[in-house]
């Protein structure tokens, strides 16, 4: 009796609350109404998602600044700070209509330049999502920096980030993923996985790393007259540390977040991303340890990166048993790819190119092998295909476009300013300025100059050194 | 025929769920169920949103700190830990009820002090917004630290925190925001813009810090005898960088988050407040290169910051190519502004009245200016009135305040303590005791201290220098 | 009338929708969809929150690196990233099984290792939840490494970090939490309060703490040879207050995230957070100004941490001026218990024992105290109970844990490697090589080596430092 009271006045209620409801005019249907509380989660998530990867430039900042010298440090954050917004502006202007466009070739988009598909009043979506896609397209421009660093001139670098984010990265973006807006790409019909992005993401920006790197060359002093490998020491450890942590911390929206929706299926991709870069960390140490002796630090934060690339591409669709496994072959991969471009005389700082592009291929294949529904030749035929074609895309064209900027306005700097340090010849002050710092070279620290508001007065610094005081 | 059966079930399922379910006596409408779980969304939304606003306090410690000297580090860390702990007592007690608080007047609120709005069981949106408001509070808070860094006097600095969080800046609150909770505010009834607070946190902060520097006056050595500006470099761009990343991320907070609703606005807030970002970093740059002839890195940094002060109030009414336009014009107008008051000698250590009183002012006009849905001489006029009313009434009151700081427990340490350091002189230890830095002036750094457990020992200290054996 | 019509619109749109609908078959009864959508809520609230928990290892990492000499920071970061990377393997494989897994007994379960309680296709509630507790485990880790600085052997420690995942933490997790998900423990069956865990995880990893720092005895050089306190300096406060920062923003996470739901209790969780982090950072100040004459910058930060795992156990369930009592209390007893276990010749290089393990008791025991719902002495008994019971299993444990290690794989480096620092002789390189460091010791910083691609050519850096020239 009381249940029959309660249904009624259930009814009721929902009756008297659309009669007599301020809200009458526009009152939605429950479906409607409910969609809309869903899609308000999605927004949320996609877009803290969002900002979790953009969070990974710090990481990437940080880790950079920590792998190479002291001297070239300022140098290094600025190609940070500037591959994110020059990346942005050509993602928004360009980029993101070439990787998420109509298209009738599948091939690459035509339409959707400057947000345009954005109208006043209109569906939002394009917004959020874009937002989510820009941070991408700035983690593939940034895995770059890393393996050109300590000799590139920095106005090359530039034309290069934003020719990276305009073009190359969407260009095989819109093959992968191109269904996700408005296109629809050749590699994706074929059905290609690469659900977060190891090789859409990850392997572009490692294959364009390597061509950066061949057409640099080594840096000063990596290699003796002889041959022989000489170490050039990171700078920082904690700057190093911590940006790997950001970057883990980052690809707990970078993975779950390519739901760009708030659903279940995030859980999986969550303890997923977290397994394999445990197990990256920790195979990466015992390899360094039986390698060299030592539990090495560079090569255990590096194995926690391989262990995130790797899973990226099969996070969604592999048991966490297989995470662990593709993290751990992630870990050992990476020492082993990093001892072998040293010896192949590919001077890479901060060991982007095997992170990125050899444990991004890795991961992708992973995706094919340890799916979760099952695996066969054809799925793996595909995979394989996809991992050659961004290869055949990427280095050609990234190599292309490093001759040419190093025929126009430059690649690397002088050799004299290479010794000096690209922090007070590119921009006109070092990262520490009160600090003893050896790789400041033959001149004095006490000369540097650094910090906001040093250059309007450069001529009385040079006269009236700053530390002189103190030194 | 299946339609009709499916029609059928659906509305028999949805008649016995509340028949027979165990929660029956506690059936919500199902509107009312809608509005829950929106509900929790919102909290969520906004709470998370401001726990990246509160991370932001770690980006403003690493930038002020990076932009400083190594000697007064100690100092500035502590300042940015002590105004978000001293904001955080004062907006609890008092601020609050100023800024949202039952007025009948328009011009500051009277209730609410203490959190008394909640009581236990009630409805504790009131909880969730006091946090999304205190993290605002603090920042308005912190940005003053920076631009009397190395020379003010820690208690009295403690002072103002407290009176900059309970009163200046929630009055001024309370003219703009005082109906998001239940006041009313003047300026907002005239239709002022300011969504996120480029003028209610940003200006306000820059005119208290301007108020501040003029009190204090220049750091010794800043300027030459003849009135030449002598730079005084930033010891850590790291660190200083990775502050910017930090701030940039908890913008994403900060702008988004002040819907304190979580609905589908936010995806062009985030989008805004991106692109915005990136053009400031992209101008400032540019404008340093031009300016300076090197690509200056705290020009840049404070770029990105200018950028994203600037589309702070318009972020939710413009459109994505105003925000272009908005950012970049910031980025011009940082570099600008922070040589104009070095000229004028207002020595401001890190830019902070450029970067937030000044870009604050032309983020609030240009609200008025590109506003999407259409501007008047009547809207700019508003806007104009609001950036107006925020520095007669911020300078003014900040002035005496520090004024009567400085002529009671003394704003400004003595020449001695400031060229030793406030380190040591305030907080008895340096940041950097295992380091030789330059900036810790005469005494040798072995004789310094710092870090837990070292007070209760100076005296064993002075005799048995911890470095003694290594230096 | 129109509102008739309204109400007839809506029925039909229902119906309508329902009926013509593509998705038809699939139909759910609006209550269904309703739970789900709120599912989803709980799924990103929950997750985001672990990624923030997680974060919270980068403010271990920094806070502990900070706190201890720059000789000794590689070693500490690998600790923190290893008991990060080996506590989610041991905790994935044993750990959550023990903790949460099914169990008659109430003193521990045994179902669910190696997560095998989820399965393909199967409700993924059961990863989402492992997910926020795997960083939970790890908390509890990372807090004995900072205790342990300085002097701990690597292989030693890493069994350790293993065995407090997979064992000592997950027994005493059942007694308090097992019902969370399908165990049940003995302690919470007699009523006992620890919402997010101030004895749960805090207590427990301050007494391993303890146990770990008496069993290894202290630092050379902290206590002079007539038994006086030699005070040891941290090497860097911006990394320190980096950290804090960076654990406060975690603590958004872990205690408002321990709903393990979105709903509107996190509103207050996040208040009573924020406003004893600030009376314990506050309180700490003053207590230290008043022993020391000066405004210490390690205690004030040990504050705020005291402050936040005070209130981790009463965040729920306490008003919020009871959360400023509560951190403020806390705030002052850190300040005395480092001071005490400095004085019994307990060598805690960062203050975990005091943080953790006092202010952990001192919390939950005021979650009885200042319980919302009233208190009475059988709540405090029960508080008393769980604190004690915490101690009983954690400290012998961890002691004899410790010991076993010590007899076999060894604890402690030998003097040697103590004085020459951890980072040379256990990871073949120093933090910072680029710059002239004192604690690095008699051997010349120029010889030391650190950073990727190091180690493999270690010989030749013998013969060839890198930095002769410049040094």
């Amino acid at each position: 009796m009381k249940r029959f009271a309660t249904v009624l006045l259930f009814f009721l209620s929902s009756l008297s609350l659309a009669w007599a409801g301020d809200e009458a005019p526009t009152v939605l249907s429950n479906k409607t109404a409910i969609d809309l509380v869903q899609s308000h989660a999605d927004y949320v998530w996609t877009l803290v998602a969002a900002a979790l990867v953009f969070f990974m430039q710090a990481g990437f900042a940080m880790v950079e600044a920590g792998f190479t010298r002291a001297k070239n440090t300022v140098n290094i954050l600025m190609k940070n700070l500037m591959d994110f917004s020059m990346g942005t502006l050509a993602f928004w202007a360009v980029g993101f209509g070439i990787m998420f466009g109509a298209t009738s070739t599948g091939w690459f988009g035509t339409s959707g330049f400057f947000l345009s598909d954005f109208k006043v009043g209109g569906d939002p979506w394009v917004l959020a999502f874009w937002m989510f896609q820009v941070v991408f397209a700035a983690t593939a421009a940034t895995i770059v920096s890393g393996a050109m660093a300590e000799r590139t001139k920095f106005v090359g670098y530039l034309l290069y980030s934003a020719i990276i984010s305009g073009l190359i990265y969407p260009v095989f973006g819109s093959w992968a993923w191109g269904s996700l807006f408005n296109g629809s790409g050749w590699l994706e019909k074929l059905g290609f996985i690469d659900f977060a992005g190891s090789t859409v993401v990850h392997s572009v920006g490692g294959w364009a790393a390597l061509a950066g790197a061949i057409v640099l060359g080594p840096r000063m002093g990596k290699y003796t007259k002889d041959g022989k490998v000489k170490p050039i020491l990171g700078h920082n450890m904690p700057l190093a540390a911590l940006g790997v942590f950001i970057l883990w911390l980052g690809w707990f929206g970078f993975n779950p977040g390519s739901t760009t929706a708030a659903n279940k299926d995030i859980a999986m991709i969550f303890v997923n991303t977290n397994l394999a870069a445990a197990a990256g960390a920790i195979l990466a140490m015992v390899t360094s340890w039986i390698k060299f002796g030592k539990a090495e630090v560079g090569m255990s934060l590096n194995g926690a990166l391989a262990g995130l690339v790797a899973i990226t591409s099969p996070c969604a669709s592999v048991s966490p048993l297989s995470a662990v496994v593709i993290g751990a072959v992630g870990g050992i991969l990476v020492v082993l790819s990093v001892l072998f471009f040293e010896k192949i005389k590919v001077d890479d700082p901060v060991g982007a190119i095997s992170v990125h592009g050899v444990c991004g291929a890795w991961g992708t294949l992973a995706a094919g092998i340890f799916n979760i529904g099952g695996t066969s030749l054809k799925i793996i035929g595909v995979q394989l295909l996809g991992i050659t074609a961004a290869f055949l895309w990427v280095f050609p064209a990234a190599f292309v476009m490093f001759k040419l900027i190093d025929k126009t306005v430059g690649l690397r700097v002088s050799p004299e300013e290479e010794l000096e340090g690209l922090d007070i010849t590119e921009h006109g002050g070092n990262a520490y300025p009160d600090f003893e710092v050896y790789s400041y070279g033959g001149t004095s620290a006490s000369s540097s100059s650094s910090g906001i508001m040093t250059s309007s007065s450069s001529a009385t610094m040079v006269s009236e050194p700053e530390h002189a005081g103190a030194s």
